[in-house]
């Protein structure tokens, strides 16, 4: 027992802090509860003496006298000074038990959208574990290249480093970190940008949502690439948004005939999925399109750090810093569970994007900010960079090399310049028999993924069968044995 | 360099990549696209040949080659085979330079009522360094009481555990950490759920604004105590609702007269920012209303672990699990900057709060997570529970001895039951001499916090001036000599 100094009648008073471990107290305190609802006790009824209670329960006057003091602070008694306490009125068995009726909860639009999308969606796989030989799903990465050496001995700098004070970060993120990407964004991709234009993210998927909540209202249109990333669509159609998709090509977005919008998403350094890389021309079309009707560009450069034969591609942002908001991620280089993303987005928006991840999280969280502020500093982050670019392009080799050798002719590889994955086609082997090939193919071990639920769902589809091959997550073997499986799965179905 | 095999012509050739890092290219580069830009080179244009272009620029032809290679993948060059490659349509000076074009970008209604909430809170404190004697803040915690050891020994832990693929996790959050919590929460708070019915959060915050996203529609009422936790309102007001404050009295929230609404935000166990425990009577008049009306009850039980001389006061979702939404958050025993938080929701909402939560961020960061089960699962996070809470019961002795001692009858602390912090009212001390209160104790090295902006904006403030003081941030010391510092400021104010 630890005495305290409690105030009381305007004096401080000690008071001795029980705790209830041995459980009777508790029992007693349950037990009043029960006979209050079901109405043994009614309101206004006064309960028994401590003594009285005491000797019935086989407990301590002092037990007793705590459980009391305990009901009394919860509310369910009233306490008379010198005398017995009195059940509080509203308790009795009179009052509805209230789990009893269960009115249907209301949702909001934004709920409703969202399992919509989510039931309109493809079926999820009964399993969400990798397939066991070669899954080639997108957006994995081997846990091999991490950097786990590097990654705890920045942890333990950060954690070693005491605070006097734990508080709330700044929103916008770590002022180290925000720096330390500056430098990086200059180097790497050639953006110019201050660190107050920088918000930190907790991945990429959350500066989309952002985005969609300070740009869209219900009913504004968004131009979506089609076929393009699903959670983008996703998330902008839950806030309300009318897609407005438009095909890509090999040179990314078409741009000849934008239809009026909000803002337009797009993925110009290595288009999701098909892979092309939006030429020069369109990117001046989107650019003055964008001018012309204020519409907001949100570049995702989600894998601008891979291409494998050509010197990176400047972002679009770095033509125009006033109508970009450029998405960048940490999820293709270290790891997608860390959660680490940033948006660079005009000044005139910064406001409006710190207030909003104030109220929608406070911050990232500080410990992955400061251990990635220390990877950028030493310049361990561009190494693990440079060697994972390596690894990657190796992988990509091995995968084009298998595909030639196994499949051959039959299969059309398209989007290999950059990024992590190729798209596939199939030569001749209609889209509707995707799914009993990757039922054939998750039999044999090899994970596959359809491009076709990518495209706009009111929209025309491909005829041909085409998979995203993702292969950051595979070891050569298995990239070599997967793409056997699916040559003979492909054989057997034909 | 590094050979790589490259699909072309339907053949695969070896390619060598270079990384241009003698910068001739890269400057070749920017020089080409800057005499498009400028219109010296027009739509159409052959350019030089390589040689020709070597022997001006003094490099040699294979950096030129390269540079015309990057161009033509990007877009600004048509490459011809055998022939120089051409200036690609649309990129002349004769299109408008969109950057000089600006028009004003649009913004949400979410976003407008973000700002509009942003600029009518109190204006931001000049400096957020904590003011260097004592600073009173809420939601503070001392460094020193992090369990710094424990925190890097479960960092490593999880960090050594090599897993073959890095992929996106539960939306829910990591399965361990809410069994383990399942556990925790039936152990200390009394709950009864399964995992299931948990959604891991990114700090309380979060939990709070998906809580406004998937429950109210612009327009929708949502009751909130008066005075209440002011970012709860913010999130929910940001989201379209129209507030209906409710006034809390020593016994929580008034529940005489509550109006019709989606939601009610309640502090049952804690009323922040007065301290009072929702009576019982209380408790069943407001499920009563939610039963009847159909509404979502979010119970922020945000600093649950702390009473001082009382036992838990059980969880008001204890009483009825299908109307109440539960949040609960580690800010207060660990520390704010993990953003670590959770919700308890009734099994109907769960789906709605996985398919949020992937849209929002996919899901909340793994390290922390994995991190936290370990400490749950090994019995540290309960260990460092009851050292912590003993600590901080010291510290409110402390702050309570030296209120008295100090400042004596002028005045009245409200709240020091349980949590963090207390009110403290200053008797016959008019409201309106607050920020003259503050600004002096700020010199003086101590840091005040007010009541006022936490109630209703367009209601009745309190006629007395009152100051929240946060104590867990502070050592004896500290609020011994912050608590003399306010006395001689107030002195010096009467």
């Amino acid at each position: 027992m630890r005495p305290i100094w409690l105030p009381g009648n305007g004096q401080f008073r000690r008071f001795d802090v029980v705790q209830f471990t041995d459980g009777v107290a508790r029992r007693i305190i349950a037990a009043i509860k029960e006979q209050i609802h079901a109405g043994a006790y009614q309101p206004g009824d006064r309960l028994p003496s401590t003594r009285t209670f005491a000797a019935e329960w086989g407990a301590s006057r002092t037990t007793v006298t705590l459980a009391y003091g305990q009901l009394i602070a919860e509310g369910y008694l009233l306490s008379r000074a010198g005398t017995r306490p009195i059940v509080a009125k509203g308790l009795g068995a009179a009052a509805p038990a209230p789990a009893q009726i269960s009115a249907p909860r209301h949702l909001s639009g934004f709920a409703q959208r969202l399992l919509a999308l989510a039931a309109s969606a493809l079926p999820r796989p009964a399993t969400t574990q990798p397939a066991p030989i070669a899954d080639f799903r997108y957006g994995d990465l081997a846990g091999a290249d991490f950097p786990v050496l590097a990654w705890r001995r920045a942890l333990n700098r950060v954690s070693l480093r005491r605070k006097p004070r734990l508080r709330y970060g700044d929103p916008q993120g770590s002022p180290a970190l925000r720096s330390g990407l500056q430098g990086y964004l200059w180097r790497a991709r050639g953006i110019t940008c201050s660190p107050e234009q920088i918000v930190i993210v907790s991945g990429s998927q959350q500066g989309l949502d952002l985005c969609a909540r300070l740009l869209l209202d219900p009913g504004d249109a968004f131009v979506i690439e089609n076929p393009g990333y699903l959670l983008a669509r996703h998330a902008f159609a839950a806030a309300g948004g009318i897609a407005r998709p438009v095909l890509v090509d090999r040179d990314g977005l078409t741009t000849d005939a934008l239809p009026p919008a909000r803002l337009a998403y797009v993925t110009p350094s290595h288009q999701f999925p098909l892979g092309g890389v939006l030429s020069a021309t369109r990117r001046r079309a989107l650019l003055a399109w964008a001018a012309k009707t204020g519409a907001s560009i949100i570049e995702d450069d989600y894998d601008g750090e891979y291409r494998h034969d050509v010197a990176p591609i400047p972002p679009l942002q770095t033509l125009d810093p006033a109508s970009v908001i450029y998405a960048g991620t940490f999820s293709k280089t270290l790891s997608p569970t860390l959660r680490l993303g940033y948006l660079v987005a005009p000044p005139s928006l910064i406001p409006a994007f710190a207030e909003a991840k104030r109220l929608t999280d406070r911050h990232t969280p500080l410990l992955e900010q400061e251990a990635l502020a220390e990877l950028l500093a030493e310049g361990a982050y561009e190494r693990h960079v440079r060697s994972i670019r390596r690894k990657n392009s190796e992988r990509r080799a091995v995968l084009l090399q298998a595909l030639a050798e196994e499949i051959g002719p039959s299969v059309t590889v398209e989007g290999a310049d950059t990024g992590l994955h190729v798209v596939a086609w199939l030569k001749d082997v209609a889209a509707g028999r995707e799914p009993a090939i990757i039922a054939a193919a998750r039999a044999a071990g090899v994970g596959l993924h359809p491009v076709s639920p990518l495209y706009d769902p009111a929209g025309l589809r491909p005829r041909e069968a085409g998979f995203i091959l993702g292969y950051a997550g595979l070891d050569s073997d298995a990239l070599r044995r997967g793409i056997a499986l699916l040559a003979t799965v492909l054989a057997g179905q034909r």
